[in-house]
């Protein structure tokens, strides 16, 4: 390998598509650009050759490293079809560079995820836990996202998760399917406490935890990057009518501060489903040492873990604000790095 | 009132808008036409006066008696500006007819809904139990329609209901967001068992009761009259695919039996919300008999009465195939009727 080279991480979610670019020289690595494109895949999968090249186009990538979920996406009928459509696609835009794919065998290439598509489906939390077992070696790592949250076991630096495919880690508690934006409110609690009742809820998509969050001052509204429920606005007075919708009511029939406590039991309630599955984790794994990050500032992990009487640990001591929301990429250029022998970390060494 | 003359009966709800249109001569009512269009509110409400034309279109509509749950869809700021923007609609469509609006004051005319617009939001349960007070003067009726269901207590021949606005509705119990076609699966249930453990579901729109009910044989082909949640068709396999999505696996993953028993377990589930609020609702009415009519067959109201020992009796027995499936409708012309004092009875005697 020659000693100076650019690679970039590529992570392809099902609403966000990340990519992380770091230049490699003389055994030092520098982040020179991150990237997060909102981009539905359920809808917009034809568009993800252009997102691709977006994130190439200033650069001369040498490698990339790339990791999907979105083949679980609508709109393709199995995880196989999903994983070839976008590795091949992924190949298509990056002729010129080595191409690996992170899988739960490691990094490999294009031909043998072809012929074993399942090794690369939804394997994204092998780089992300790769990457957070520089930091500790005996630890579980949380991450909530937009979409989803991981609760990843980590001993001896290597993951132990129960699960592998997202329905075993469904099963385990490693993945739970919350998360700080797109997340329906309806699918987080059935009842919410009104004047001294209890209304259960509409079950449309008629709010997403993104307004939850956002009237509880957990987002910013530059942090709101999905799309809303109603497609309006997402100024608090949005935010606070979707919510009100989701008992049947609007701004006329609710005060501020009903809403306020509306927001605050959902807020709890997704609380509770990281508690449950954290739960399930450490009776597992016995590791008292858990490793946050989350989406903003919102403490929703943290408040799972102090629940359990763990002890935590931010990952934004680790890692600035701009690669931080895209960890993952970050995990799979590690993989290579540490793959090819170089011995460069990415994360920085506060700890 | 001359002594013949056209009544339509309209149901303008936020996914379907239904009419039912009768000739009254002579003291007879003939049923000459029903219909159902599915009209989703939230993305195609311009298209709503074309849609009532096309009810229209063969008839000189002498009398139109319309209810609305529509304004609370999302593309309305408040059920205020919803309930206007409906009616209106019916107005310009209906200039030359007599029009009213059902209102939980009785039939009421524009000016008065445009004054007072909150007592026509929602009320079409109102005309719904004004029919089923014809059967019997102490019951309570259930009704599962494609997204919501209705539970009422009747007493004395009158709707005894605990609420009146949607959200007072789903305090009570007298409304649970939850129906046979259209409602999200991972709002009826947090958990799926699957190989002796159980799964969290993923938060997205997956797959909705249609799936569920059709792989059930609770409905046939033709009454999945809704969109699928990945646009894809309506076959048996399809709805499998989308039902295995829930739990993040595809049909490559999961046995015929696996699919089947997630189907079962989510009705069971959706016989539970409607058991919880049904309890309620009896709790407080102390009535034990019930009427129950339901989308197609699917016995998911039946199976919460019996759960309670209820007596049943089923609306099938009162009205034809045609009608049965736009009841609320059938109330509506039976208001005026009564209204104008004739001595019509729209239902069947069969009891």
């Amino acid at each position: 390998m020659k000693n100076e080279f650019i690679i970039m991480g590529l992570d392809i979610g099902g609403a966000n598509t990340d990519c992380c670019i770091y230049r490699i020289k003389d055994n030092k690595a520098t982040l020179i650009n991150s990237a997060k494109e909102y981009l539905p895949m359920w809808e917009k999968k034809d568009q993800l050759e252009e997102c691709l090249h977006n994130f190439k186009k200033d650069y001369r990538i040498d490698v990339v490293i790339a990791t999907t979920t979105a083949e679980l996406a609508d709109g393709y009928t199995s995880k196989k079809e999903g994983v070839f459509d976008i590795t091949s696609k992924v190949m298509n835009v990056f002729k010129d560079s080595i191409v690996k794919f992170v899988t739960f065998n490691g990094l490999k290439d294009f031909k043998y995820v072809k012929n074993n598509p399942l090794d690369a489906a939804a394997a994204n939390w092998i780089a992300t836990s790769h990457m957070i077992s520089k930091i500790s070696s005996d630890c579980i790592f949380m991450d909530m996202g937009t979409t989803t949250t991981d609760i990843i076991p980590i001993k001896n630096s290597i993951e132990s998760a129960r699960g592998h495919s997202d329905l075993e880690r469904l099963c385990s508690g490693e993945l739970v399917y919350t998360g700080m934006l797109r997340t329906n409110v309806a699918t987080i609690t059935n009842k919410i406490p009104i004047r001294d009742e209890k209304a259960t809820v509409s079950s449309e998509l008629f709010s997403t935890t993104a307004d939850v969050h956002h009237i509880l001052g957990n987002i910013k509204e530059e942090e709101y990057t999905c799309s809303t429920s109603d497609n309006e606005d997402t100024s608090i007075d949005s935010c606070k009518r979707r919510l009100a919708r989701v008992i049947c009511a609007d701004l006329d029939m609710l005060t501020d501060e009903e809403i306020n406590n509306i927001a605050r039991h959902v807020e709890k309630e997704q609380i509770n489903q990281i508690t449950n599955a954290l739960k399930k984790v450490h009776e597992h794994s016995k590791l008292d040492d858990v490793i946050i990050t989350n989406y903003a500032d919102a403490p929703i992990c943290k408040k799972a873990a102090c629940n359990l009487g763990l002890n935590i640990t931010s990952l934004n001591d680790y890692l600035t604000g701009d690669s931080l929301n895209v960890s993952p990429t970050i995990g799979c250029v590690q993989m290579y790095i540490d793959e090819i022998c170089m011995d460069i970390q990415l994360l920085n060494s506060v700890g």
